[in-house]
């Protein structure tokens, strides 16, 4: 499973407050404690105003390649600045994130075609969120031929396909399965990723719905989540699911995992 | 989801003291929590010596239909024993269980071929339990025809495929996956039970194992289990499966079941 450790987000409040002091041991901390639980990748957002998220994010992706041999995932809505970041970081990562608005693509993948940067890439174009099944997949096709172009191999991009909040669905993830499914098929060696909590927007006991989709979207082949690692139930469901689906013999990484206390069946306080 | 409490139980050391002492507020407790909880049949099983089993069982299950009004589940190993208490029952409930073992199912069936009990349903036989989801398939087969033969509804008989332990197997459960998703083929309106916690044998943080299991098994068709309903965590997986498998609009059930604190993220000390 790759693991997309969310924490360093200015979109979180301590976090923000930690980017806005300039508090350097704080986001050093959440680095190296993702790095332990396991992160494949540290996700390095800014959250800040538009005029200043270039400096920020430069301060911030420094100082987590400072502290952890991690790659980073460099995150931000705006393609521009990412690529502005990446000749910062040593080491090649992950962006976070295109989609087929705009011209993310046209801006971020003649950068990273020669190099070993991988993609995140969301099913969305300009018309929004497609609604149907079929309509992300035309995305997704788009995506695909814009891989061609810039003769990017499409194991290098992780698919979002855009997990939506469950409570207002009334057929609960069967859509975004089939996304996930047909992908899979049609492409066996690209990774599928997704926000993980995204699902349980405005739902109470949130765990738990997180809980059940993980291991669900990991049965239809999502290999890949952005997600807070140090949540020891969370990280702990994708384990077990991982031995359930056989691909942990005899549960050593399971076992391991618990004897390392990075996983738990709950979460003890802090 | 159809839930078999199973807190009443001989084999739990609380539960076997209390038998010892004929504790009858101890066992009338657990049989209007877990009704509370929304079971659909509590389990009683007295778990003695043979010659006491008899006389054991029917005390229980007088208590337990005195304190509640859900149905209860018979549960012994010795089918005359079972066969011998049915008429103390005073509402039809759920035989736990024969299999084709011996003489089980010409034992049990023709007694309940007339009534409106059900009857849970092991795959195995006096070659033991078969290894192969196709010998397990095979002993299904013959079920099906002895079925037939005392003119019992599929319906009626919830199958229990026998979940064995994760640790030891080396393809996880794709197995007793495959032998759900094949039944629920054949036979659509026919239910798949199975005790929860078999699958985490042996391994640490178990809650977890058992978690994963009850989703990936729900998204394979099992649509019945036998687990302690109490367990808040374990009952909240199993809402909140239902919702993202499409079978609560709008997450309706799955917050009600929130809101009457019968389900939650994590299991509060008692």
């Amino acid at each position: 499973m790759i693991i997309i450790g969310e924490k360093i987000n200015g979109s979180i409040p301590s976090v923000a407050k930690a980017i806005a002091d300039r508090d350097e041991a704080f986001l050093r901390d959440l680095a190296v404690r993702q790095a332990e639980a396991g992160s494949t990748y540290i996700d390095v957002c800014a959250s800040v105003e538009p005029e200043f998220e270039y400096d920020t994010l430069a301060w911030m992706l420094n100082l987590v390649q400072d502290a952890v041999d991690t790659p980073i995932a460099v995150d931000s809505p705006d393609a521009n600045c990412i690529v502005k970041c990446l000749p910062l970081v040593k080491k090649p990562g992950l962006v976070n994130s295109v989609s087929m608005e705009g011209d993310k693509v046209d801006v971020v993948f003649p950068v990273i075609a020669d190099t070993k940067w991988e993609c995140v890439a969301l099913l969305c174009d300009d018309t929004g969120i497609p609604k149907s099944a079929a309509d992300r997949l035309r995305v997704f096709d788009n995506l695909m031929k814009k891989a061609e172009e810039y003769k990017i191999d499409p194991s290098r991009l992780p698919i979002e396909p855009l997990v939506e909040m469950l409570c207002t669905s009334e057929d609960g993830i069967a859509m975004v399965i089939e996304v996930i499914t047909e992908i899979k098929k049609r492409y066996p060696t690209i990774h599928i990723t997704g926000a993980v909590s995204n699902i349980s927007f405005n739902l109470p006991a949130r765990k738990l719905i997180n809980m059940g989709f993980v291991t669900l979207a990991m049965n239809a082949g999502m290999d890949s989540a952005i997600f807070d690692p140090l949540d020891k139930q969370l990280l702990g469901i994708i384990y077990a699911t991982e031995a359930l689906l056989g691909l942990d013999d005899f549960c050593m990484e399971y076992i391991t995992a618990f004897r390392e206390e990075r996983i738990a069946a709950v979460n003890k306080k802090k």
